[in-house]
């Protein structure tokens, strides 16, 4: 069977109505709209009328008809030797795209109201080019080394990791596995495979649990200041948000409780209050697992950046002290790399099955080969090796912002912390955040301020700086140039 | 600055309160706990008493007290040489996680109702085991070609395409621009890369739909039957659905005017309507788009699988008709693979601020590195070729199914289709599909029954039969299983 002859790719052909009269004049049409949409392009040969005529099921003479009218057009012309080609003529035809003329009476589009919503949102989560102080772009000496590149190669050569079909929503076993070894001896967090929820990272993560454990309307404590993701999930979903001021300590449970006894979920960063940098005292920790146990709230702790510490002891996961309240959050954007999008989500046996349903409902799960790759990495030792390789270059270069600020900038407090990508600065009261970082974003200088991420009555004013891209020169230019902008900024009553 | 040396990897230590008494009976307690959760390993070197007293900022005395208390109990013990060991009697502790004593009092944990409906989805979209008749499993002849794999360790190893950063949630521009290329070319869709967002897939650019242009209450056409992926996106976004049965020519248009004139959105299949296989007729695509314009609706039109037909014209695609009102949807799972997860959707320009926000908030976007591989295989040609000899494989393969059920089944009636994965046969009236599909899959086959998918005012019983992943062979001998599991469970009244 001549399958193959019958198959013309003109797909605009296929909108010929043979029930309509007129075909030759439709097919003409037709043939028009795909050279003038390029779907056939100037010198390139038509199927002879013949083919075109019993694959259509037309007769020949109506296909010669069209034929007859398109060359009398100039949009088509005979082929040197034989045949039928589109004029050479009509190269880059560029026209512009034809579509069903519209009618006066049809309505002008209306948005529905969700639209703005959303859009406000993707300026909200739009990243920040990659100069310094963005956070977290692993480049050059923090780069994935040649073991990744290596190890890539080899594992997505291998037939296990070979394009596939549909998986476990869950996520690769294999790398489930490996998670819930690391998790158990870096941070005490008490989980089985069977727990760990592959996802996109924590922005995902924190979705998932706002989903999952949330209805509309629900009282929930988050942070303030808090990273905005997080507010964005929240809000989206219809969640009554309860701020809290974050103290020395960290999260004040006790004023939580007192604020909305009633509430249904915390969303906590114990470890590295984002983006204030303090850890969440032993006894705010017991205090809020003794509230989710005695109210049957759940606690979503969100472990972003534990990895990255650079002196003394870190607490262990909130998760160890409570298992079945807890839901712990973890990425490897910020060790590996963003562009891997991919972390995880540790929850409660009661809990899995409804976000294995809420995953998949919103894509069936991440994409296979690249879990077969960190698998193999952290099986083969190279995750802890690179984090300890990382750390020691990320703490140079946060040891060498902190001098620079001091020399360049000494009237910028710094606020305390041990661990993550970035450090706070606080502005003289008179600055507001905003401004500057809009004046420094001018001057080639990318960071965020901290006020968005805080409630209109906390009255922050201060700069998110992260170190961990750039070199220790790139570092000490980028403050230089940030006491410019200062200098050329000076305080005004906000 | 010794700061490598005070990096004690104990997690469980971090958890000591030093404002609290007994500080020496927390430490002990601690690294019990360490060692019965195998973050200290049988055997495993302890850090020297003073080390450790510097780090945790305590007395040397206290570390001793700590330390003697646990070699009392036979937890640690002296090791040869020199310092202090974890007892090897330990190897292997296996004892249960230690968490905080319950008390009494507290709550049982009740779950939220949200739980049960999100782990009822997780049944609903679980994929099949990869046997015959499961849908899209690339395998052996038509899994990805050396092309695939030679170019992704070339592209992979590519500084562009290496770990990096966070990046545009709308996906890799040079792959938006190969799309925006092969869909003008190969359905007519009308379209710039500003237009194209990269999803996970098509049950991703679904719920993206759904978010974005409904809310709570509004009224959504879907066809009857319908896509269950489709069906419990809009049940959960807690849309009123409006099922259209579908007949020879497709989706309804009249009919669903009439039954519910205020819909705000239409889902439907018009290439190969899922699952049932028949395009939507010429007549309806101008009656729909003509009810989309007068009434302001918008058309989602899942192009799942229009590359892979075998006889025949395309329809070109509905967007091509009016691209202000048609969200269009495709996916690289069926023609290169399920495990990339990556998809698209095509979306007017007043709505693409609004899918990237959508797009974000739920994980920030696709991974990258695979999104470089894709961009390479289409630009330099492989993925046209790659669909021109998969396509020749499944004719073969659906021809083979066709003759096979004609010579062992012939009592069950083929529903006729041009194109896509599977194939829809009809159980006489007797045969209930569920049951069918159940005691199939005892006996090593995995089907779908069609009642599932359709509204219960259908009363359909079907099967749905992918014939891609299988060899000729393993085809011929399923459909003979089938007959015995035919033959084995009798037509009964349902």
């Amino acid at each position: 069977m001549p399958r193959r002859q019958l198959l013309i790719e003109i797909p605009t052909l296929g909108a010929i109505d043979r029930s309509q009269g007129g075909v030759g004049r439709q097919l003409a049409e037709a043939l028009r709209k795909a050279i003038s949409r390029g779907e056939l392009a100037a010198g390139e040969r038509l199927p002879s009328t013949r083919a075109l005529a019993v694959s259509l099921g037309l007769s020949r003479g109506t296909v010669n008809e069209a034929y007859e009218q398109l060359m009398a057009e100039g949009c088509l012309e005979a082929r040197a030797g034989s045949g039928t080609q589109v004029a050479l003529a009509l190269h880059e035809p560029n026209v512009p795209s034809q579509r069903l003329p519209r009618k006066r009476e049809d309505h002008a589009p209306s948005l529905p109201e969700s639209v703005s919503r959303y859009a406000a949102m993707a300026d909200k989560l739009s990243p920040l080019p990659s100069v310094p102080f963005s956070i977290a772009v692993p480049k050059d000496k923090v780069a994935m080394d040649d073991h990744w590149r290596r190890l890539s190669n080899r594992v997505r050569a291998s037939p296990s990791a070979a394009p596939s079909g549909y998986c476990d929503p869950r996520g690769l076993p294999a790398l489930r596995e490996a998670i819930t070894e690391y998790l158990r001896k870096a941070r005490a967090v008490i989980c089985r495979p069977e727990n760990i929820i592959v996802t996109e990272g924590t922005q995902q993560g924190l979705y998932l649990a706002a989903k999952v454990l949330l209805s509309v309307g629900d009282v929930a404590w988050a942070e303030d200041p808090a990273y905005p993701g997080l507010t964005a999930v929240l809000e989206e979903r219809g969640i009554q948000v309860q701020r809290i001021a974050v103290d020395a300590q960290g999260f004040d449970v006790a004023r939580a409780v007192e604020a909305s006894p009633d509430a249904k979920a915390a969303f906590v960063t114990p470890s590295h209050q984002y983006p204030m940098g303090m850890p969440l005292s032993m006894s705010r920790r017991l205090a809020l697992i003794e509230w989710a146990r005695k109210h049957g709230g759940w606690i979503v702790e969100d472990d972003y950046d534990s990895e990255l510490r650079y002196a003394g002891h870190p607490f262990p996961a909130l998760q160890g002290l409570d298992s079945d309240r807890v839901i712990y959050l973890g990425t490897f954007s910020k060790v590996l790399a963003p562009s891997l999008r991919l972390g995880y989500a540790v929850v409660p046996d009661c809990l899995v099955n409804a976000f294995v349903g809420a995953r998949a409902l919103m894509g069936r799960g991440s994409p296979l080969a690249d879990q077969h790759v960190v698998a193999a990495y952290m099986r083969e030792g190279y995750f802890e090796t690179h984090i300890r390789r990382i750390r020691g270059i990320y703490a140079e270069r946060r040891q060498t912002l902190i001098d620079a600020l001091r020399l360049e900038l000494p009237e910028l407090q710094i606020q305390p912390s041990d661990q993550g990508m970035h450090l706070v600065v606080w502005l003289p009261n008179e600055l507001d955040d905003v401004t500057v970082a809009a004046a420094a974003r001018t001057a080639g200088i990318a960071l965020r301020p901290l006020s968005p991420m805080g409630s209109t009555s906390l009255k922050l004013s201060g700069l998110m700086l992260g170190f961990g891209g750039f070199s220790i020169d790139q570092i000490k230019a980028a403050v230089q140039r940030l006491r410019q902008v200062l200098e050329e900024n000076p305080p005004r009553a906000r």
